[in-house]
């Protein structure tokens, strides 16, 4: 059978590189053109010299025409506002995006105007349709939308980890809609390769800090979907935190239980039958926490619940390599699901540990 | 004026070692008495070459006749269970003791022997008076029973972290005292220096994990303190995380207002107010959240407080050095105190950056 | 094809848990045994909840019988002294063996027992027979001889990364024998998984430092091949150090050349003539240097070569995963080729960057 | 007696803030004026939360009549190039200068502007004088000349670890002047504040890596200064390596002993009997490596040293902290002896380990 064809925008930030890294060894993709914006012009190998492509090739322009000439999908890793300039010329030329930014992540572009103010006023969108259109692209729950879809918006990497384990509760009713804190804690390469003060090893390094307290970006996105799920609105507390490693993430959530007589056991359950037929996802035995570290280089998440019966609360744990499961590696289970493979061919599901 | 004796025990532990270095340049005390197990009978320059001492020693056993005949105080830094062996004789001798473990730091000997089983069992303690006699060393809220005491159980590093930005709002009233939720994150230096797998470079860095979920030991601890000054029994939810860092402990702590009126600048006054008379607690002003590294090689806390309105919580947070504020620096806050010197004597309030 | 079956001894430890990682996905190998020291009788997913292993299994003892009955191949991955043990009774029943300890790396027991002191004279070894027959498992230099052995030495890893690059310079007669200096530079996991003070994160972190400055054990080592491959007796300077990072070695390496005249590019010629059938080194062109984190999690060295006019010196510099290429990966290359395999196979030879 | 002033010119970066630091504890120094680029017009307490300084103030430009009316000295912390522009007017207006740049590292501006040729090409400087007339600022061997000098040139932090340990071979005659091999490590904090993609956390954690493998520029720094000592002109190999780490900078050093019978402890007594008087070089007993954390947060150099008698070979070992002994601490060691006060003057000497 002849590989699909992908096109990778965006190939030298984290996003790109992750992306090219598994389509590089993927058995039914192949990429079929290369676009970035700082790198244009460049040979790929002299730009990543240890990333090498066949017959070493040249980064061009993100040029749709270009693009549809070549290519069956693409994989749009953009700063935030830009993919919603390329994507309607894309399609409209049959080609099938996955977009790793969060242009088509709201239902409403009025919201996602509200949320991402500068980029908003900067690029005047008004794709109203096509935000309607875009699938929501977490495959555990909405698998066959993402089959079918022209247009996928892959998830945050802080949504993703904190989603997994927290819709199988909202949804069953299991736990009190208020209330809900996610305290999460994520790696630096979440803030991306472009090069900034706070993100350097000597600022990072050997330090834990919070930022964006109150009103975090990600926090709408999470309650969009919760609210789907759960059947009425839900607004959460969010906190993220920069944790001194490269890639990681974990999610630490904490909700009130419905009925205070179900077990760490009972939790586990729910967890482990709403995702049994989802590899991508691994709920941990009762009393083992997931290390990101465990997640690492994998497109798996790891969740663990525990059960407080003095207070009557959930916590909820989820481990993810904030660059696979949350962002390419997710990406590319979308452009599976898309192209009719399985879910998680070519992506890797075991870490090298240590 | 002749500098007061001190006695070091567990030299060559992390919270021995931190004592060493704060007393080897402390204006006012001299170091007196070396002890420690591991090291009995090993020259001081030896073991660290690092941290000269005046007159190379030999690291001695932990004979209380010893420690009386050349020390005024003793700081003992001992796995749990063992400074309760060596307090009693201490203190008949005259020796003014501040203990690191967590031995004296509950009322109740009956509680501790409950949170600290294996302890309990392989100390058989009887000491209930002392249990209630020792002092819990937070300088802010215990100052002048610091000062007068025989005996000051040191907190734990958590409870440090925790308290401080907590107990002014349970204090007066301006938040509720169920669904609190303090989510901690500490570098691995909390564990100590006996070597333990999970503590490898190799296993802990590039990694954040969970731990201790339900039941860490620390929670009882914080409670024990926030009930007393909240004056109603309190539960709450705690969950530490080990980061891969060395030094470092924060603490964000999610509480409900009792009044949604109150805004990031009115609870930010409450801290200012509450701590403008202790040099070791720092108030950040709104917006600016502290990172562990601002509080690293210092013995201060730095504590910001933010208030989302949509959901009507405070985030408090708070960034420690865990072995200084969070262990030996308080031990040595102490110290100044018993010794009628002000509380920031030959302690570091500056960080070297970065 | 049936798969071949592989016994993995000693398989909690990191050389152990890499192979595992590697056959775990292998195409034509199985894990047929699981046998370890520390961990035997216990389940496998309970000690390695990050690495499931299909049909969960229990960690036996390292009987030579059960592992003659169930398998084709072993790898030991054991403590020095250990293997050699286990290794006489295997090959009896004709389990052919790939010993990733130093047991079998000197062609002589004797120099083997002047350099492992404390091991020989706690095993008492007298398998002169044995230490001759055993093949030195750089596949690069050795492939035919590996392909027939019975016994394969996998070789160290600060052996495996400085001689590579060096082997073809010295073959080729181009570099003054005398006068090498090898500055090496390794993560703490080369240190192993058993904990050890000087390793733990809080000491190793944020440092460097060097360690076994003369008479490593590894200079012999590579003195031994060296001097083969240049056919006279070389005597080197190296210097390993403990670098504050998971995985990966770098090894930097001084030499004269013996015409002034040769250029880098004259030398880059040499190592990519030498290596271009080996899919496991990577040669980079002049002026780019290998970063570890280019070989991490990969089975390749990455090589560079400079040379210094003024000084009429050569510096060359190799970048490898010191549990892949230096240990366990390097040791599935040796069992690939003893199988009939290409030698990649099932080898990662793609990093996930970052 | 009044505190002499120092103006700090390019506060916000990191030899600015270690000057800083060092000397708002400083006993004898006050911080009279603050000066920077990015952060000139901006209040400091803003910048900098972490490290208050009393009486919060604005950061304001670098005009020399204001410095020369506020300030007896002046620390420039300025990209090369930059403190040739400002250096002059200082000293006219009698502000004594020690500049933390490469700009009078050189006797010679001619080979300054051949080795920092497009610093060269946009300053067009042309101050021969003033470079002959600076001092280079390696207190340990230039003590007088720096307590008399208008304007001292402190050393970089590769030249400094290097210097220390070989200059008394040199000096002394013992070792060959040619074939010497300097493989320097260093913290990333090297670099910089200013942000660089290859400073990244996410890039630079969790690898080693070579750079300026020929002519760093360092190169000819060292070289100048052990031609002199040497009496001799020299040419070496230098090649400096990044390490995952804040701060810290190894040096090791390999040399050939002219008289093979030295012994390592012959060796150590020459380096203690040339740094016995100098509180900032220590010497470490044969068989004890400094690791940088050892020297971290101090002023201090640690120096050990090892003979291979096999290869008749010099292994020198030198740990500093490369923000403090390796910049802006010599920098404030050069100040002390300026102001005639003693070298060790408010600068830390011992650690906080770990």
């Amino acid at each position: 059978m002849v590989n699909q064809r992908v096109a990778v925008v965006g190939a030298s930030g984290y996003g790109g590189l992750q992306t090219l890294r598994l389509l590089k060894e993927h058995p039914s993709f192949q990429v079929s053109f290369l676009a970035g914006e700082r790198s244009a012009g460049r040979s790929w190998s002299e730009i990543c010299p240890f990333l090498p492509l066949e017959g070493d090739r040249v980064v061009e322009a993100a040029d749709p025409e270009r693009i549809a000439a070549t290519s069956d999908f693409a994989v749009l890793s953009l700063p935030n506002g830009l993919a919603s300039k390329l994507v309607p010329p894309l399609l409209e030329r049959g080609v099938r995006v996955v977009d790793l930014s969060a242009d088509y992540r709201y239902k409403s572009l009025d919201q996602w105007s509200s949320v991402y103010v500068q980029e908003a006023r900067s690029s005047a969108r008004t794709d109203h349709d096509l935000c309607r259109e875009a699938i929501y692209g977490l495959p555990e729950w909405h698998q066959q939308d993402i089959a079918d879809a022209r247009l996928v918006a892959a998830p945050g990497c802080f949504p993703t980890a904190s989603l997994l384990p927290l819709l199988p509760f909202l949804k069953q009713g299991l736990i009190e809609s208020d209330g809900l804190i996610i305290d999460a804690k994520t790696g630096t390469s979440g803030g991306g390769r472009a090069a900034k003060e706070h993100l350097l090893l000597a600022e990072a390094s050997e330090s834990i800090a919070p930022y964006g307290v109150i009103g975090h970006r990600h926090t709408s996105e999470i309650e969009q979907l919760a609210s789907n799920v759960a059947g009425c609105p839900i607004q959460l507390q969010f906190t993220p935190h920069l944790v001194p490693m490269v890639r990681g993430l974990l999610s630490t959530v904490y909700a009130r239980l419905r009925d205070p007589g179900l077990t760490a056991e009972d939790c586990t359950t729910v967890l482990q039958t709403v995702y049994q037929a989802h590899p991508c996802v691994e709920v941990l035995p009762v009393g083992t926490y997931p290390a990101t570290k465990w997640a690492k280089h994998t497109n798996r998440a790891m969740l663990s619940v525990q059960v407080d019966t003095r207070t009557g609360r959930l916590v909820l744990m989820s481990a993810v390599d904030n660059l696979l499961k949350g962002q390419a590696g997710q990406g590319v289970q979308c452009l599976n699901l898309m192209a009719g493979l399985k879910p998680t061919e070519g992506l890797p599901l075991t870490p090298f540990y240590p």
